[in-house]
């Protein structure tokens, strides 16, 4: 407990931070890049001209594309009206709760009745990069609170690995960093890596190694108490005299590679899903929810686009009134912002080029599905202490995520209890959107016991999303490939005479709201200059 | 889009589900572990026989171990009193808000004037398998909200590496796994551990390293759109037709692993620090103010104690009453318990056995420190995107710590912004300690700016702790050595004739309030089967 001969004085300690002063100015321009270095997207709509000759838009679909484009052209003076298929607006921003219904595609009936919670069918979260979200929050004074990803408690589960028994995030990751660093360690010191490396990073590497991986002295992934400083105990350290701590077992690395359960990992790696994300409180829809608020008065609703006609001088949309009766209604405007996914917008007569048209009909859906449950108690909080986060399972559920919400009550809870969105690999989707609602409650349950048998006992009640069997868009989001890309995705964002599309289909970022947003603000960009041309 | 022959069809699915559900029972035994499992803590005090014949207890301390055992003895009967030093309850447990003064060892005054926010001097964040925390804010009503930890927007920082600059938690992290998985499939590909590992084992780790590590085709980690998916960009994706986006390039492996900075990553890995962690809402404060409410009829504020003396038939504890001039008072009582810290009991007339009496005084107390500065606005959140999570530096400040409350708020923040606890390598607390409150407010914001230019435009007011200065415990927690532990542990925990002690020192979690309240709730079992032997 002496002082180290190097350390600084008092009277040293502030002459160095005088020194220092000097210096900050040279991390100026580093700390506030702010996102302005790191994306087109600026922080602020962009600067329109505006309306000068008081020019009128009417956009096709209250969405979040929809009404951002809304909100800003009215802002800069433009005569703005928004016709909805729905009696809502927000879009797939969507939140179902207890007391909503709605019917599906081919007539089914989905019903919640959760006494508390929601299923967010569409969105769910949102990484910090995704300025323009948080941007539109603040503005629009949605409340954020933190979602939480990643939770060393949850599983991952394949069925056909351990006897089908689930393993902790926290276990595999370690073992994993645990069990490379090793292996790495050793070949670096057996020379392996002599012509790569240079002798001074190998001692880095070995010294980073045996951190990282938790290495004994030998560079060796063993049980130990340093170990269970990092994985976990079997037997937790404890106060006074109680039993001595047990540090954790590795799960040994041959089995642990083919489980494949690595795999599973690399999802917590993907930039949209670094810590720290958020969700607003309440549900998704809460976006939606201050969208409509502020374009209420600008927004028909339950008006159902039939045909989009164009001409010289402007736009003339046809629709019906769907609590109207049949006769069809028109709405006309200088120009036309259709917001429409394109599985419901290929169906529709819209009045545009060939090469539009083929572009809107290219682009196909992705199919995904969700299911959630309601249960008696948050048994996974208490019987498992898994407070949020997600596990993973090869099962056609592929996820079990726990709500980052309303946190250790102890009334009923809801879980996200299956999700899949199309992938190559894994393609429960379609067998998913075959069952009707009560079978793929069933579905969830029967499969979600497995990882969880608390479901047996505490089981409430279910809803569900099929996507694609959603009328009003037929789908989850436009499901671009690099080939459909290359030959359609700027046709389908171009201006044609006096219509634009606009939605995350018209963007780098598909299926995600920071898409439909940041598409709608580069739309009505273009869409004002070309105005005042 | 065509569906994958191997898929089930509806049919098959229902039936492979009815057939799945006999298996549930089998992983009954895995998953209603909880924390059984893995604590010798039931989630329950231990069962007490009780004060048969109203035996009394006189427990020195109103921190977490000392309330926890007087509520739990209450509660089996006993007759408990509680003497506290201070005019409230909570010990270490505390938070420092705006219009908080106290009196430093020395007679400085530290202030705090914040408008918002606070500083938790000492615990500030809850790891959940600290279930004993957990179950008594159950219990006693504390609200909690998610810890953001890790937050990969936040800095590593080396004030000698990359010209000073600070680096993304993310981007060090990602390129640690690229560079590491790189060279590891290297080395398995060159046959370089053809001895260790078999050959399907290899196949798994290469297929596994190149997601992991985000590997191209050739094993390589480089600079692409699909690295940019994991790294991030330096132009992000995004709507319509603006500009193409740019992936982040990596930081090159020499200087990466010279600057040293993979070692500030090791600290996310510890398992007290795995996500999901949790703090009460309002600080943590709020669990000791909890505990306090509780027995509050039991305690009598503002007593010193000067002499614990103890014979056959009790103990006599003489005190001062801090408020009430020079006259010692007495309390008596059949068994007490002492949760005074080691530090300041050391240098008290306390009768217990040479041996314990050498235990007391051989545990040093670690010398953390900690200052808050506020803010005029969340520059780190509106500048930089850094929601919650904690950047690291070499600069004496450690590290800052960005609040997980009132997040996204418009008004002004507090940041934890200088925090160190004793370690071999970095020491800089025995330097801040020399500081007075002044000056170690105008260390943290000279070091600070280095890190957040925002500093010097933004500044409110700042507060602090340095724990090796505050009269009531002399230091932060116990800071035990293996050695140490060999030597006097089991000396210190055992009942001395009907003197006992606990608090985290009386632990093997030191410094965390889990060990403050399994010490205590091991203590009274031990001391109840004493009583009714």
């Amino acid at each position: 407990m002496t002082m180290p001969i190097t350390m600084p004085t008092r009277r040293q300690l502030l002459a160095m931070i005088g020194t220092s002063a000097g210096s900050a100015a040279m991390y100026q321009a580093m700390t506030s890049m702010g996102f302005a270095a790191t994306s087109d997207y600026t922080g602020k709509p962009p600067p329109l001209a505006g309306a000068r000759n008081g020019e009128s838009v009417v956009i096709l679909g209250a969405g979040l594309a929809g009404l951002t484009a809304a909100y800003e052209m009215r802002q800069a003076g433009y005569n703005v009206k928004v016709l909805e298929y729905q009696d809502r607006g927000g879009g797939r921003c969507w939140t179902i709760k207890g007391g909503d219904r709605f019917t599906e595609l081919g007539g089914a009936e989905v019903t919640c009745d959760f006494e508390t919670g929601y299923l967010n069918p569409g969105p769910w979260r949102l990484p910090i990069h995704h300025y323009a979200v948080f941007d539109y929050c603040r503005k629009l004074g949605v409340a954020l609170e933190p979602f939480i990803m990643k939770n060393e408690k949850a599983y991952l589960h394949n069925s056909k690995a351990f006897g089908g028994t689930p393993q902790q995030i926290g276990h595999v990751e370690t073992d994993i960093r645990g069990y490379t660093s090793e292996l790495l360690a050793k070949s670096v010191r057996q020379g392996a890596l002599d012509e790569t490396v240079t002798r001074e990073d190998q001692e880095r590497l070995l010294e980073g190694l045996r951190g990282w991986g938790v290495l004994d002295k030998d560079y060796r992934y063993v049980k130990s108490d340093e170990l269970g400083e990092v994985r976990g105990w079997d037997v937790l350290p404890g106060g006074g005299l109680m039993p001595e701590a047990e540090p954790s077992t590795p799960i040994a690395m041959s089995p642990l590679l083919q489980s494949g359960l690595w795999n599973d990992l690399f999802t917590f790696n993907h930039y949209n899903h670094h810590p720290a994300l958020f969700q607003p409180v309440g549900g998704m829809g809460k976006i939606g929810d201050a969208f409509t608020r502020e374009c209420r008065d600008l927004i028909r609703f339950n008006s159902q686009v039939v045909r989009v006609e164009q001409g010289e001088n402007g736009v003339t949309v046809h629709y019906r009134d769907r609590e109207g009766g049949d006769d069809i209604l028109q709405e006309t405007a200088d120009w036309c912002i259709c917001t429409i996914p394109l599985s419901v917008l290929a169906q529709m007569d819209i009045d545009v080029s060939d090469a539009k048209k083929k572009a809107i009909a290219a682009v196909p859906y992705a199919s995904a599905f969700k299911v959630a449950l309601e249960f008696k108690r948050r048994f996974w909080e208490e019987d498992e202490w898994i407070v949020g986060g997600i596990s993973y399972t090869d099962l056609p559920i592929v996820q079990i995520a726990y709500p980052s919400h309303d946190l250790f009550d102890k009334g009923p809870g809801v879980l996200q209890a299956a999700y899949d969105t199309y992938t190559a690999e894994k393609n429960w989707t379609y067998t998913f959107n075959a069952l009707d609602p009560e079978e793929r409650i069933i579905a969830a349950r029967e499969y979600g016991r497995r990882i969880h048998p608390q479901y047996d006992a505490e089981y409430m009640s279910g809803t569900s999303c099929a996507w694609h069997r959603v009328p009003w868009t037929l789908g989850c989001y436009g499901q671009w490939t690099e080939e459909l890309r290359a030959e359609h995705y700027e046709t389908l964002c171009e201006i044609d005479g006096r219509v634009v599309l606009a939605g995350e289909h018209c963007s780098h970022i598909p299926a995600w709201q920071e898409g439909a947003i940041l598409s709608a603000l580069d739309t009505i960009r273009r869409l004002d200059r070309r105005v005042n041309a």
